[in-house]
């Protein structure tokens, strides 16, 4: 059994490296030490999702996994992916939090401010984000030369980000949301805050954070 | 100066009594040790604000006195009131974060499940959560005899707003939002929790929570 408060966590790239598959439960525990993060993969996605073909033939195995996790006494789980596949299908089966990344990361924003830009690695925001945001949405920007997640660890990929979230923040954003969790795997989103002054939202510390509520406060015993 | 942490608090129910004045501050600062709050009210509105008239005129006073907080070195302020009254045009005028509690609590529950009631002193939700809530919002529920802010403090009034939430559980809400402020200053949400076995929001604590992550994690310097 898992301890009281440990969370299962989704990623949605293919991985047999413990380290690779650990990045994101290591980020949130190490932000929110109250937190322990349990990590599984998906299979057969080594690109992770970047469209709407990869994230069909994700959802099958995140609910399958999801359904693991909560089977090892999970008590939330979140689903480490900006378009939230399966998030929708895992809340219908199960009765703990189910959280993703994406859409704490837009609610999260909304909650900060009405003006809010969105980086995403593909030409629009993810739905779930361009749902929650409604009108607040000013903007979406995809960096030049980025099209998968494993495009973002280079220095050329950083600085394209930039200068998208520089436009986004010319154009009247208050806040931007990065809309890929391989941003949270750089690690991009306090570099980005301290060269454009407004608040930028990481995916996976936002689903972090999200999981710190449901657990704390809003916890059904 | 206000020290480095310290939120400002809209009351938009007139009082001189501090320990009225200061009810959701000290909620807030029990609740997060972290944050101190100071706490101030609009005038000319002894039973809050509950219908679109008294709205209304509250929004001048509310811009005035989030402008007099900011000026006292606020890092942050709430608006207190689950209308959002006065949020997008202090958001106009001032680069601190500006939380309400509606749109808080609307985003917080929407970031942790997709089925959400809400319950509301008045016939509707608040359009700040409808807004917020979209296609998630399964319902609302206005509990009977309360029609302002005033009328929750009795034995009677929560027996209806506990009747008013199951029937909310009962069409399939997996967590509800109580779209009023005054729920707060009687701290309804837990005893409801304990009762329905869903997560409860409550407004205030939602706000303060918002504002926690402004401070902490996408401070500005």
């Amino acid at each position: 059994m898992a301890s009281r408060i440990e969370i299962g966590l989704i990623r949605v790239i293919s991985t047999q490296e413990p380290a690779v598959l650990d990045a994101h439960g290591t980020l949130i525990e190490n932000k929110y030490p109250g937190l322990r993060v349990r990590s599984a993969c998906i299979p057969d996605h080594p690109t992770g999702i970047y469209d709407q073909c990869t994230e069909q033939s994700a959802i099958a195995a995140i609910i399958r996994i999801g359904n693991h996790l909560a089977a090892l006494g999970c008590h939330a789980i979140i689903v480490s992916c900006a378009n939230d596949p399966g998030v929708f299908e895992l809340r219908q089966q199960l009765t703990i939090p189910i959280i993703g990344a994406g859409s704490a990361a837009a609610c999260l924003a909304r909650s900060l401010t009405d003006r809010i830009g969105v980086i995403s690695i593909v030409s629009s925001s993810p739905p779930v984000m361009t749902s929650i945001l409604g009108n607040t949405l000013i903007g979406t920007k995809k960096p030049a030369g980025i099209n998968t997640t494993l495009d973002l660890a280079s220095h050329e990929a950083f600085h394209a980000t930039l200068v998208a979230a520089r436009q986004l923040s010319k154009a009247g954003a208050r806040a931007l949301v990065l809309a890929c969790t391989g941003y949270s795997t750089i690690q991009a989103a306090p570099l980005l805050q301290k060269r454009i002054h407004i608040p930028v939202i990481d995916p996976v510390l936002a689903a972090g954070w999200t999981s710190l509520h449901a657990i704390r406060e809003t916890h059904i015993a």
